[in-house]
């Protein structure tokens, strides 16, 4: 039985990129899980695993936190249809984590900040207004995107160019079937689409028709979640 | 029995981030090669494999150009010790192969553009004048080298953050052992430490350590080349 405490927005979207690592992890295991929306100022519900982050999952008596060390207990406890494949399906997995991290959900942050900002819980929009305002230099996320927007989409879809270039020869980023590296940028993508009508890709970029791939998996769950 | 065309700067230098590439991967297999030094402008000594870009390999009777084809050919033809284990090592390598030229290479090349031109044989600066200059907008490399290093390490240690991430867990980019994500990186490095004197690293960078176990193997492949 496991419990999985997702990040919720106004109108039960649900944006976390690592939240949806862990969704699409869960989904590929064959597994379910009963869903626990929660705040950005419900920090208390997630004290139980020592967590001021989501994702955490609860898994039978066990609590685990952090989208990849969820991703490690996964393989460790279910170890049929592994996520990362051997040795080398970890190497690969952890470098994608790092890479999605810092080169594109950090060129995605500033171009979307003022519809994130629209989007939180009216209830967490003070935590946001502060923790981001003091990160940006700036309360006003709406000019900030703008201001982004001009620059961020051409270093963005620069920043995803090994990517694509891989996803011009294979079908997903971990060859013929996907695996935990295509659910990493999968989540990436999950974020913006669930709070910002942003389009971010070419119709004709190579990683379009992936994430088109991508929303199909496990019965449509990407694409079933609410957008913006 | 193996050739390998290898690019040649003055003074014996063999800078080529892809020769790099080619070179520990022969190494990695346990394979011996004869050496071709080839200037940039000496491409009538690889047109034999229709190709104008070095490294170029001629094994036996089969002619394969370009690095990766190559790194494919030599998993093929010389099965073990795999340069890349099984479909979740071919899909990291892949990634890593685009990461590499994008990311880092691209973030190096302009701030040591200057120092190659120097180091470049002398009937080969027009070439190179020529060629990085039109892609420049400029032919004094020197200057454009110095502006580009303001701000160019920041963004090149920024760049490599996710091989730092994976270098604080793991003692090589694959894990355990190297394979052929680490070569591609270590001939990224080779690159500007065969033709300039700009260090790109802190010492106590993880992968400054990182590239020291590089330069170590292979009873010291990388070590005794010659530096700029």
């Amino acid at each position: 039985m496991i419990t999985l405490y997702d990040l919720v927005f106004e109108g039960d979207r649900r944006p976390s990129p690592f939240c949806w690592r862990t969704k699409f992890a869960l989904a590929h295991k064959g597994l379910t899980w009963t869903d626990v929306p929660t705040g950005f100022t419900e920090k208390e519900k997630i004290a139980f695993a020592d967590s001021k982050a989501l994702p955490v999952i609860k898994d039978g008596e066990t609590a685990v936190k952090d989208s990849w060390a969820i991703a490690l207990h996964l393989d460790k406890a279910y170890p049929e249809r592994p996520l990362m494949d051997g040795e080398a399906g970890r190497a690969f997995a952890r470098f994608i984590n790092g890479w999605a991290d810092i080169a594109i959900n950090g060129a995605i942050f500033p171009m979307v900040i003022g519809d994130l900002y629209d989007r939180v819980r009216p209830e967490d929009k003070d935590y946001i207004a502060e923790t981001r305002g003091s990160r940006l230099g700036t309360k006003d996320f709406t000019a900030f995107q703008r201001a982004a927007r001009e620059k961020g989409m051409a270093t963005l879809r620069m920043a995803l160019e090994p990517a694509r270039r891989a996803l011009r020869d294979q079908k997903f980023l971990s060859g013929a079937v996907p695996a935990y590296p295509d659910y990493i940028l999968a989540g990436t993508f999950m974020w913006p689409r669930s709070m910002s009508p942003l389009e971010l890709l070419a119709e004709d970029d190579p990683i379009y028709a992936w994430r088109e791939r991508m929303l199909d998996l496990f019965d449509g769950l990407g694409r079933k979640a609410k957008t913006a």
